[in-house]
C-alpha cells in the first residue's frame, strides 16, 4: 500500500493570500467600479533593462541555429554567469569566492526551500516570527516540525520574535538550534542587519556547530554602504554560512526565472557520530541529480545584468522602486503613521493605528480607500498589528494609492 | 550541532559518465590527431525549430514593455500552455484531462527526481535493471534504501531486470511493491510497451495499491500507430499512475528547460492508518511551496510546439533523428551485431559481440574506431555485455561512425 508523506498533511491551509482575495472580490462584487489598487504583492512590474532584453533575444538566436545551439548546459550554471557573479557582487565588496562555490539555478524560493533537503531531520530550525513561510513550510514537509498550533506555529520550531521593541532584529538564541534562516534586507519587515550585529549570528553559529541560511534576495536594494550585501562580508561566515540570491528583484526576473545559491567549502556539516562531512559537495550531488540548469536564455539574460549598460538600466528600474519606497515612507509619516523599512528594502512594514488588528486596517483600507496590502499577523503572530507594504508597484498607482491614504 | 542528511552518504560516486570521460580524455592526449564521435550522449544536437524560436522572441518582446511584461506566473504553468498539452497531447488520443492535473514545470528530471518527496519513507521501491540513475538516487537520498552492494544497487530496492530474454519488459513482482517506476519508450533500452502489457501493469498497481511513476519523455518517437503515448490510454491508469513528459526531446528543449507532470485527481496514497488522501493537492502544494513556474519565455516556446508549424517543423527533426536510429540499427545489423530499440525510441541497445564485457567494447569502438557510447552495465548489472548508442548526433557524424564500425 502507498503511503503519503504524512508531513504534507500537517501543513495548515494557505490562508493568507486566498483570504486576500476572497475579501478583494467579495469587496469588488460589491463595489464594481471601485478602483483597486494593490501595493499588497512582492511581484515586480518595471519591464526588462534593454541590455538583459537584447542578451535573451541573442541567446534565442542562438538556440536557432545548427553550430551555436546549445543542449543541456551544466547543472550548477554556465562559467560567463558565475564567474560576472562573483565578479561584481563578491570581489567587488571584497569576497573572493572559488566558481565551484556558485550554484545557478531557477530561484530562490526553489533554493530556499530545498537547500534543508541535505540536512538531518533531527536539526532544531530556527525563524523569525514573522518569517517568509516558504522557510517554515518545507521543514514542516520534511518533517522537522510537530503539529501546528493556532497561531500558526509549529512544534519544534524555534520563533524569534521581530517588533519594533528590537528593532526588527532578533535576539539570539538561549538554547542551541542548528539552523537558522536569516533574511536581510527582510521581507516583511523591510529591516536590514549591520556588520556587527550579522557578526554575532556567525559567532553564534560558530559556537554552537550552526549553519545560517542567509537569504540576500533584496540586497540589490540597500543604499546604506555600511550595510553588508553578502555575510560572507563578515569573517569566518564562510564556515558557517549559505547564501541566497536571486535576480527576481534585482532585475525583474520573477518570470524570467535565474538566481543562485553559494556554499562555501569550509563549511561543514557532521554525521550523528560527529565526523566533518563538507557541505558543498553534498549539495552539488543534490543539484546535479535534481536539476538540470537554468533555461540557457535566463542564465544570458542575467549574465546581462553584470553588463556596464545592464547595470546602469537595473539601478534605474530600482531606483524608481524605492522612489515608491520613499514617497510611500513620506506620506504616511505625514499622516502619523509609524513606518519602518522603506529605506533599504523595498518593503514597508507599518504600525497599524490605534491598536487595530492587522486584517481590521485591511478591510478598512479596502473598503474606504481601495487600497489593498498584506495583514503583517499573515507572515506570523509578532505581525499582528503591522501591516506591509512594497514598492513594486508602478509609480502612478502607488501616487493615486498615497492620496487615498490621505482620504480615509 | 548541525547535521548532514547522511543517506547523502549511501551514494556511490557519479561513476559512469565521470569514468567516460576520463577514458576518452585518456585516448585523446595520446592520440591528439583522432577525432572522436560520440554517440554515447543523451543530448539534442539539432536546433529549435522556427515557430518556438519566433515565439520566444515575441515573448522576450513582450517582457521588453510595460502592459505585456510578465512577473510571477502561475506554479502550475500558464493555461495557454496546458490547454495546448491537453487538447494535443491527449484529447487526441482519447484521454481526458482537467487543467489542474497538469503541472509545468522546469524539467522531467527535477520532476521524477521531486514526485518521491510527497510519498512516505517506508514505500518499498520497484524499477527496472537497467535504469534511469535518477530514479535511484533520490530515494537513496531521501532514505528509502539500505547500503549500496557491489553491482551499485541498493538493498530495500526491488529489481526488475530487463534482457533481451524478457524483450526488456520486467516481469511483474513477485512480492508487493508500493512505487513502480516504468519508462517507455526506454531509455537506456529502446523498449516500448504495448496496450496490454501496461494494462497488467495498473491492474497489478490497483491490486496492491501501488502507484506507477510513467515517464514518457521519449513519447514523441514513437512512430507505431500500436503504442500507447500515454499510459491514461489504458483503462484504469488514472487511478494509480504519475505520468511524467519532457519538450527536451521532443522539441530540443534540453537547454530552454519545459516539461510537465500529470497527476490525475482519482489518483490516492493512503495515511498509516489506511484513509485515502487524493496526490493532486498533496503535489500542488509541493509545487507552489517549491518551485516558482517555468521561465514564461520556455512556456511560450512550449505552447509553440503545438501550433500546426511547430508540429511540423519539430517532426521534421524527430525524423532526422529517426532516420539516424534507422541507420545506425541497419549499419550495425548488417555487421552482425544483434541490436534492440531504435525503433519507437531515440536509443539503440546493441550487444556487444563474443560476450565481451561493456566496459571493454566501450574501449575497443574507442580505440579502434574512435566512436564512444555508454557501457550498458553502467545503466545496472543487467546491463553487462551491452552498450548504448543514441540517435541524437548530426546525421553527418552517424554516418562517419557507422563506416568506422565496419572497419572495425
Amino acid at each position: 500500500m502507498i503511503t503519503i508523506n504524512e508531513n504534507f498533511l500537517k501543513l495548515q491551509a494557505g490562508y493568507l493570500f486566498p483570504e486576500i482575495g476572497r475579501r478583494i472580490r467579495s469587496f469588488q462584487a460589491q463595489n464594481p467600479n471601485a478602483k483597486i489598487i494593490s501595493l499588497g504583492i512582492g511581484d515586480v512590474t518595471q519591464p526588462l533593462a534593454p541590455a538583459v532584453v537584447e542578451a535573451m533575444h541573442g541567446a534565442v538566436d542562438q538556440m536557432a541555429r545548427q553550430g551555436s545551439f546549445r543542449g543541456y548546459g551544466p547543472e550548477q550554471g554556465y562559467d560567463f554567469l558565475i564567474e560576472a557573479i562573483i565578479e561584481n557582487d563578491f570581489n567587488s565588496r571584497g569576497v573572493e569566492l572559488d566558481k565551484s562555490e556558485i550554484f545557478v539555478s531557477d530561484g530562490a524560493k526553489c533554493d530556499t526551500g530545498n537547500i534543508q533537503e541535505i540536512f538531518g531531520l533531527g536539526n532544531i530550525v530556527a525563524v523569525t516570527d514573522p518569517v517568509y513561510p516558504v522557510y517554515v513550510d518545507t521543514n514542516v514537509m520534511a518533517g522537522r516540525t510537530g503539529t501546528v498550533n493556532r497561531n500558526g506555529q509549529y512544534e519544534k520550531i524555534v520563533y524569534m520574535p521581530c517588533t519594533a521593541e528590537n528593532s526588527f532584529l532578533p535576539d539570539l538564541p538561549t538554547r542551541p538550534v542548528d539552523i537558522i534562516y536569516l533574511c536581510f534586507p527582510n521581507n516583511p519587515t523591510g529591516a536590514v542587519v549591520g556588520k556587527e550585529v550579522l557578526g554575532r549570528w556567525v559567532d553564534f553559529a560558530r559556537e554552537n556547530k550552526a549553519i545560517i541560511f542567509f537569504d540576500a534576495a533584496y540586497e540589490a536594494f540597500i543604499t546604506d554602504t555600511e550595510i553588508p550585501h553578502s555575510i560572507y562580508e563578515v569573517d569566518g561566515a564562510k564556515e558557517v554560512a549559505i547564501e541566497f540570491r536571486s535576480f527576481s528583484k534585482t532585475a525583474g526576473f520573477t518570470g524570467v526565472r535565474c538566481a543562485f545559491t553559494v556554499i562555501p567549502k569550509q563549511l561543514r556539516a557532521y554525521t550523528k557520530e560527529g565526523s566533518a562531512v563538507a557541505v558543498n559537495p553534498v549539495w552539488r550531488r543534490r543539484h546535479t541529480t535534481k536539476f538540470n540548469g537554468a533555461s540557457y536564455i535566463s542564465q544570458a539574460g542575467a549574465a546581462a545584468v553584470y553588463t556596464p549598460q545592464g547595470k546602469k538600466q537595473c539601478r534605474k528600474i530600482i531606483d524608481k522602486y524605492m522612489a515608491n519606497a520613499a514617497l510611500i515612507c513620506e506620506s504616511l509619516t505625514k499622516l502619523g503613521y509609524k513606518v519602518y523599512g522603506g529605506v533599504n528594502a523595498p518593503y514597508i512594514w507599518m504600525k497599524t493605528p490605534d491598536g487595530v488588528s492587522s486584517w481590521d486596517f485591511f478591510d478598512q483600507l479596502l473598503t474606504k480607500a481601495h487600497v489593498v496590502g498584506t495583514p503583517g499577523v499573515g507572515f506570523g503572530p509578532s505581525g499582528e498589528g503591522y501591516f506591509r507594504l512594497t514598492a513594486f508597484g508602478r509609480p502612478a498607482d502607488v501616487k493615486e494609492a498615497m492620496k487615498r491614504f490621505a482620504a480615509i
